[in-house]
């Protein structure tokens, strides 16, 4: 078998042959995303009544409304979100948006006005100093924008621009266009600045897909090698080594699912361009149809339509996101799996290309079939092997993904610089909401007065810390003392991941996170047979050389309806749980040590339903509940609840709980259900390798068994519980035990 | 002009007359609600597609599989919420459901299931005590249920069940039935109970309704007689004194929507029967068509579907609520108005009745138009004169009032025991949502654990106070000093209320609500041309005799985002408010005494628009920022935001101020626009009764002026400003001023 570097060298050399060659002068115009012959097709479509000819009339006329307004191409000036920064994003957009109307429409008047927009480009352009607002020890600072990042996210939309109109521009204004603008630019972004363009970073996808689209457009066919293979065409950087190095074998994207989708949309227009320029390079295919695979995984890590908002995330961030409409759109157009077109549906936008048409024509025809969303383990790392980004979901095949109980856990790596410090976290989804929460990032995007719209000051003293997240804090520090550096070279294992008709668990270790501790937690979503939902069983096990204070905390959406143990209540007066570390934003409510046996604490969420977690205790175990906002002079936090269970000066704990939807609260129509936990009895032992968890719940009794082997081999096995010599064949069973 | 009682008594005579002649002992069944010949057609279309055929097959399999059930009439033991007591809740609505399916379907098994059930319940009714979870000291208690209500509540649905089965009945059964039971319990809701039969009161009500329809079932004239006229038949107690005394002319009752909506239920229930069987009552007609006014005025209560949370109210009822859909049929078999067609739409519920059917037909047709919300001040006690619940819509003919800019002012009575000390309270409702709010009522409906379901303790200690209002409070304390008769004897004067093209304005006072203080505020909802949306204008004068300290909160839904003074935060520590009256629930987080000059607080709600409140202040206002929650031990509020305007040691105060809406906020698509508040400048001052309101806001400038004379007459003045002579006519106006 070929080692890495030997198999992108070969496919390196066979790909060059085939680049080189396919490059004409007669290149026709448009050729990248969308192709000539799509043109034909969509021309047609825009008659006909459906989807296509309507989000066609709905652009058009807002192109049209754009068009009435002064046009302006400012001499730059303003950092992100100021008024030059803002108005060269809006004039990509819209050259590209007034391309596609000319081509669709013939009309020349759209042509015309992309031609000047480019022309009063191509003025400005050769006088133009780096940015004003540039940072001044950044290595990529841009012309037009302050960073080089949003100069190459105006070339993608340029050059596809100045692609639409080619056709009807003559000899002199191609020159100027190419020469004075869309040229240097791209030398600026590629020779100009090798740093970026040639680092297997997200930063330099934007600029390799930008420089390699205009290789095709202006004939450069060496620029489309250095885009593919670096600026020294060595296969050490360049768009082939990213789709290579930024993603796990399964298509995930170390940052999680909010940088995801960003990431994504450089990826798979570059790659449409590949694909209609050269299918010979067979893009798609490459690494086993990575770009594809890290489509579908965009969709797979979501709920409800909104991604799961693990590290820097804004929470109403969905599968909607314009760049995974795009990503959905060439998916289905590469694939016609009608499992798309589900997808698609929901986002409810057609995109205006060859792959769009097909989308929109599909979805008249009612082609649309259920997304499959999957429990599913996603290795993290380039490797796949850094840990993993685990989704349970209790969904089965005719069930509906928007309301069924989800788990999302996390023995994943850090994530780079957006990463939050929260190393086996978990979340609970249930009936389309989040139940057991994670805060996302602390900002207000784009709201000047919140920090000028950028990560609020709490994103770090609060967001990143592990408190702020579901999983085990040691004396009150964060993982890895909070450093990025150390946590992005330190990753958890996964012990292991199994679904089957029982439900799915899954388990994984972390030793680095604190010197001395290591932390393990198995997660099971468990399908008890004849109750409504799936539960959630969690066993964390806490082990260290030394004494430490250990808290678990569970942050939840909702009011807190009942304990079964007496609160005592600071009812008169708050103070911070702790001093720092994320402790002290959070006011300390109420407290108690309920006795050995089980703890409950239940809620009841803003969509009426109920969630009882249920604790296992020996009576050493404190909870502590808590509301955000301490320290917090400028209401930059959202005052949300949880409640922390405390274990002090101990070497050894293990936090066994289970989470247990139920009921519904119906104050409109004046009813309410099962407002109570249904469990009441919850035992844990273990055999050897097994773990055993009797759950007494709804009047039933069942034995959920773990196997928790080293391995993956000789998993059957045989066990006694009561006398009875019950088998096992894999990870997770359930035996429904006789009434006792 | 007749006087009241005279004209009362004329009706009672001829009403007599016509009662009398139309009872015949071979009265056709059913003959309720829904007559023999509804039921002719409501076969026929029990056979056609569409939405009254839909919602007869749903009830039929709802029906069939409660049917399968073992059948259970038992002993009564349970108070409200108990096995018996919703045991017995569900016989009768199913046993009126499956008399409906009998009559449809003329599938025997549905009525001899009905002749069972009603057979055993009178095997059981001749020997039961009154009810054994009876309160002790109450005059209402009943034998199937602990209190009489429920009990009437049971006869109105089971004499329409056995009106439906009756024609499958035999002589023995019916005569088992009604002796044994029907007649016994209409004598016990009747004449064994005269203080609630007599009483003009709504469990009156139910009792009354019962008991008539019974006797047009039974054929017996007299019960109806008592029913409408009082056990004595003297006209000063009865249905007609209820219809004379419970609603306001305009058909608003007095404890607020809430609990409208359920006493609007056996009024519209029975008054259907007696059309039907006395149509020469013309029971519609009675009082100036009150009933229909009190249908259609429920309708006006609400906003975006739910109604205003005024007083105790559980915040997400609604217009879909049973009992108005139930009303709102029968106001459309009345009128034919296809604007209750708009409403039958949004409550997506079709009663099988003839009215039911004519409005699935009609919905079938799509001949919905749009229901008219107005602007409108209800008249409050049964005079109509006991101040005004205020309703301003920033509406015209063709906006959307699910989203249009809502003011709810509360210059009303006190509205009984369920009434909060909330004088002059006010509301506002922007985009669908409710953004200046009013807490309602501290309950989880059936939530045992929260205090067995019932009204919490913080109704009391909370939710009732006039701190947890938007109104003054004096000196902390609340109005009336929390005595509810005091409150009911005192209300407030509306001292005016207009709506035209610029806007609608209104005015109240009240000297009651404490001792030697005056308070008197005058809000408006002002449409300033150039604007896309109405802003409100709030200006709150209070005079006393003595110095006093005066509180103004605002509880808001949503975020803070700003202030444009400095906040003194409470950061690392939270203390109550106050101790009493409210204040010992609040946290104090933060406060703040801006300068002379304009002080402003703006917020985000969470469906991403931006508000406002821009206040002139003189420097001698402090600014408190609260969160619910304190002394709660067992988290049974929900921890919403407000602020506290306060001026100490003061005579007179007049606070002033504008809330505006403005901007989005849309992270998913990744834009926030206009974030920041657009007012400049607000300027106050008066000549003679005018109000002269300069704002300065988006670059433009207006003069608000409000007429504040004494009464109606000679509305139109004159009047200078900046040197020129303006003109007004009515009591508000809208100036564009050149920008200076």
């Amino acid at each position: 078998m070929l080692n890495l570097t030997k198999k992108v060298a070969a496919i390196f050399l066979i790909a060059s042959v085939f680049a080189m060659s396919s490059l004409g002068v007669n290149a026709k115009h448009p050729n990248l995303v969308t192709t000539s012959e799509d043109v034909q097709l969509m021309r047609d479509a825009i008659n006909v009544e459906g989807r296509f000819a309507t989000t066609y009339k709905k652009l058009k006329a807002q192109v049209d409304a754009q068009m009435q307004q002064p046009m302006a191409v400012p001499v730059p000036k303003d950092g992100g979100g100021g008024y030059t920064h803002e108005r060269h994003k809006k004039n990509y957009q819209l050259m590209y948006n007034a391309g596609m109307i000319y081509q669709l429409s013939q009309d020349e008047k759209y042509a015309d006005f992309v031609t000047d927009m480019l022309l009063q480009y191509a003025n400005l352009y050769p006088n133009l100093p780096l940015h004003p607002a540039r940072k001044m020890k950044s290595q990529n600072p841009g012309k037009f924008f302050w960073q080089s990042l949003n100069e190459a996210v105006w070339l993608v939309y340029t050059i596809q621009a100045y692609d639409l109109v080619y056709n009807a521009l003559n000899a002199s204004e191609i020159k100027k266009i190419e020469q004075e603008l869309l040229k240097p630019v791209a030398l600026f972004l590629s020779e100009g600045q090798p740093s970026t363009f040639n680092k297997v970073h997200n930063h330099g996808t934007w600029a390799t897909a930008g420089v390699g689209m205009a290789g095709f457009v202006m004939n450069e066919p060496e620029w489309v090698e250095k885009a593919l293979y670096d600026l020294q065409k060595s296969g050490k950087g360049g768009f082939l080594k990213q789709i290579e190095q930024l993603f796990s074998p399964q298509g995930y994207y170390n940052e999680g699912p909010y940088y995801q989708r960003y990431a994504l949309f450089p990826f798979v227009t570059f790659a449409k361009a590949i694909e209609n320029n050269q299918p010979e390079r067979k893009i798609f295919e490459q690494r086993n149809g990575l770009l594809l695979k890290a489509i579908n995984t965009t969709i797979q890590l979501s709920y409800n339509g909104l991604f799961f908002p693990i590290n820097d995330a804004i929470k109403s961030k969905g599968i909607d996101t314009i760049e995974l409409v795009h990503g959905v759109t060439i998916a289905y157009g590469l694939t016609g799996n009608t499992g798309y077109l589900d997808i698609a549906q929901q986002q409810d936008q057609i995109i205006l290309s060859g792959d769009g048409l097909k989308v929109a024509k599909a979805l008249d025809k009612k082609l649309a079939t259920p997304y499959q969303f999957k429990s599913v383990a996603f290795g993290d790392g380039n490797d796949g092997k850094q840990g993993a980004l685990v989704i349970m979901r209790s969904v089965t095949e005719d069930s509906d993904f928007n309301s069924t109980q989800t788990v999302l856990y996390k023995p994943a790596a850090q994530g780079l610089g957006h990463g939050h410090f929260d190393k086996l976290t978990w979340q609970f989804y249930d009936a389309g909401n989040e139940i057991v929460s994670d805060y996302g990032a602390a900002r207000f995007l784009n709201v000047e007065a919140k920090f000028g719209g950028r990560y609020l000051p709490e994103n770090e003293t609060y967001a990143k810390q592990t408190v702020a997240h579901n999983t085990v804090v040691v004396d009150e520090t964060t993982h890895f003392n909070e450093n990025v550096e150390v946590g992005n070279a330190n990753y958890p294992t996964l012990n292991y991941f199994e679904t089957n008709n029982f439900g799915t668990v899954s388990s994984g270790k972390i030793s680095t996170a604190y010197e001395g501790v290591e932390l393990e937690r198995t997660l099971a979503l468990v399908n008890l047979p004849g109750l409504d939902n799936a539960v959630a069983l969690d066993l964390f096990n806490v082990t260290s050389d030394d004494k430490h204070q250990l808290d678990l905390p569970l942050h939840y959406h909702g009011q807190l309806i009942e304990t079964d143990f007496p609160l005592v209540g600071n009812t008169n007066s708050l103070k911070p749980v702790g001093a720092k570390n994320g402790y002290q934003h959070m006011w300390l409510k109420a407290q108690a040590t309920p006795e050995q046996g089980l703890a409950k604490v239940t809620w009841l969420n803003e969509n009426g339903r109920f969630y009882t977690q249920t604790s296992l205790v020996k009576g050493n175990e404190s909870f502590l509940f808590t509301q955000l906002g301490a320290n917090d002079p400028n209401f930059n936090l959202r005052n949300e609840h949880g409640f922390i269970r405390r274990v002090e000066n101990t070497k050894q704990h293990k936090f066994i709980s289970l989470l247990e939807p139920h009921g519904l609260y119906n104050p409109s129509k004046e009813f309410t259900l099962e407002a109570a936990s249904r469990v009441s009895g919850l035992a844990f032992t273990e055999q050897d390798q097994l773990a055993l968890i009797k759950i007494d719940i709804a009047e039933r009794s069942y034995l959920v068994v773990i196997n928790q082997a080293e391995t993956d081999q000789k998993l059957t096995t045989e066990f006694k519980y009561n006398n009875k010599t019950l088998s096992l064949n894999g990870r997770l069973a359930v035996y429904e035990l006789n009434n006792q």
